[in-house]
């Protein structure tokens, strides 16, 4: 390669320099085995212990309280939208949705598939610019669960905190794009699910945290591999799970902790953020944050220009010094730069600065 | 690591070591491109070029008709074996399923979960020793398909030949453990699936071959991520894929074509699995093969000794020689090597040699 890359992808993204040259020095032999850890039993010793040091880093890092199970899964976040209902909407409930970027109308249509779901608010009307104000009224009391999406990666949206369901319905959320981003209070959720490959490793595998009264809720006779149950009941081994993307799962969660946890990671994050949103605002109009500030991303910071033959030169000048993943979702075009836990600091003032550059070229 | 290795492991399996040193040496960087290919996304123009290659490869391989879809899914056969049915089996219809081990115990537990199934025939009273004898009556000719399974991996059974299904019968088979191990008229089948960790590559991917004139029988509101008429249309990119399973079963295509195709992986198979056969018979009894002799697999290599005592005494004195994975599943005890197409010849003489030892001594 000649430039250095500077990895803006918004998933598959870039994953920590560590773990990947830990990955690399034992690729043909794990823990001094002489095989690959992809070459193991999944019922092998070493993969069993592999697999209890990454449940106690995870609930480790994340707070995860002892009535929670954690699983990983396959299918992504996709799977999952179908899974909750599957497994948590009864014939005769009704879910609740946020709908505050294209995941969540992604999740609300899978879960229409399966049963009755309702709208709780959406903020589509304004091109997901913001996220919806919500009351108390605003939501079915009696609802099975309320679904929202912690993250839109698409429209560089963010909760900074989870909307309050009404008590006793399970708060479920899709946190692909921002799990162990910052620290939550897990316990006011009931189901956390997330394709690993934007903070949490590679992609192939799903996290999957779920309140364990919840798993009594799952009605007999689901195909096993979509059962939450019995796939609980299995600690995730029901099947041969994806090992390799499971075992880059644990680096990342090694180096997590080596970092600090993931309060130091939070702060890291928001700084990188504040330094890209600063760019942009003090940029005089030539840069124009998409997300209204107060609703802001710190994973995926989204602007637009001018125009899009503007958008577009800007882009191809940013990939000729490196800077990988700068356009903007296919589907609503702009510019994004994806700053997910192991983008380094060091690629955000990269882009800061050839920002800057930029305005003084063509502003 | 002290010792070399001999892995016999079931699957995960041995993957073929120009595979692992190749993945190992790009690890950081695919093609030159400064990115890990798991740190690429799954819409950028190198990934969308890998899986081009891999599908021209796979097909070349396999020799696959060009009225066929190939899609590289995710959940392994497990997941399969809901999908199958809940893709292919109408509320009106019935499925036939040939019982040969305990993988179409599996598939057909989970196919009951959706519609209505018939065994067509079960070996499972001789405790699974060998396949079914077959007439054309034991079939129901209006079958919505018919399911078998090519491979037995945990008693070592294997078809050399596809049961025959009335005409009109789509030909469903389970090809986990035996897929790319040998040619195949992949037109007299319907839907071809296999779990990726066995002859493919790693865990994580699943290969599904399905003729296209199926996918219009695929019910509507399906979840997408279960639909194999959408992930057809969306050529296995409707959401992320597992990148890393999928680039590594592609170094597998390659090392396989480069080998020399199907038919001389077939005959590298057939000699290995015939030194060992010969090793089992040749023992006077020390030796006892668990499969019948006609419906031995030339994948999975069952036997049995004189008691279980001496069966462990086996496995562990074979494991301090460096060869792992020689004892039996779990639900039926034993040893079993399997030698799947990355299994090294030199393995498997190393195995017959330590064979002849282990009788001198304990014989």
């Amino acid at each position: 390669m000649k430039t250095q890359v500077h990895n803006f992808n918004a998933g598959p993204s870039v994953l920590p320099k560590r773990v990947l040259l830990q990955a690399q020095a034992e690729l043909l032999d794990y823990q001094g085995l002489g095989m690959s850890i992809m070459e193991m039993s999944h019922r092998s010793a070493p993969f069993g212990a592999l697999m209890e040091v990454h449940e106690t880093n995870l609930r480790q890092l994340m707070g995860i309280p002892k009535n929670y199970k954690t699983l990983f899964l396959q299918g992504g976040a996709s799977l999952q939208f179908s899974m909750v209902p599957m497994n948590l909407l009864p014939p005769d409930g009704s879910a609740d949705y946020i709908i505050n970027g294209v995941w969540g109308q992604k999740a609300i249509k899978e879960a229409k598939k399966v049963g009755a779901v309702r709208v709780v608010a959406s903020t589509e009307d304004v091109n997901f610019k913001r996220l919806p104000d919500l009351e108390a009224s605003s939501f079915d009391k009696n609802a099975s669960y309320m679904h929202f999406t912690s993250n839109e990666t698409i429209q560089g949206i963010q909760w900074s905190t989870e909307p309050d369901a009404p008590a006793g319905v399970p708060v479920v959320c899709d946190m692909s794009s921002d799990i162990l981003s910052r620290s939550l209070d897990i316990s006011k959720y009931g189901v956390i699910y997330a394709g690993a490959q934007k903070n949490a490793g590679p992609s192939g595998v799903t996290l999957v945290i779920i309140r364990e009264d919840l798993l009594e809720k799952v009605p007999s006779n689901l195909a096993t591999m979509l059962d939450y149950r019995l796939q609980a009941e299995k600690n995730s081994l029901f099947n041969t799970p994806p090992s390799f993307s499971i075992y880059l799962l644990g680096l990342v969660l090694r180096w997590l902790i080596d970092l600090g946890g993931l309060q130091k990671v939070a702060e890291l994050n928001a700084e990188k953020a504040q330094l890209l949103y600063q760019a942009i605002d003090g940029s005089g109009g030539f840069y124009r944050g998409h997300a209204q500030p107060d609703c802001r991303s710190l994973m995926n910071v989204t602007f637009r220009m001018e125009s899009s033959e503007l958008e577009a030169a800007f882009a191809a000048a940013a990939l000729e010094q490196g800077m990988v993943g700068l356009k903007g979702h296919r589907s609503v075009g702009g510019l994004r730069a994806s700053i997910y836990n192991a983008c380094p600091s060091s690629s955000v003032e990269a882009l800061v600065g050839f920002m800057a550059e930029f305005q003084r070229r063509y502003g």
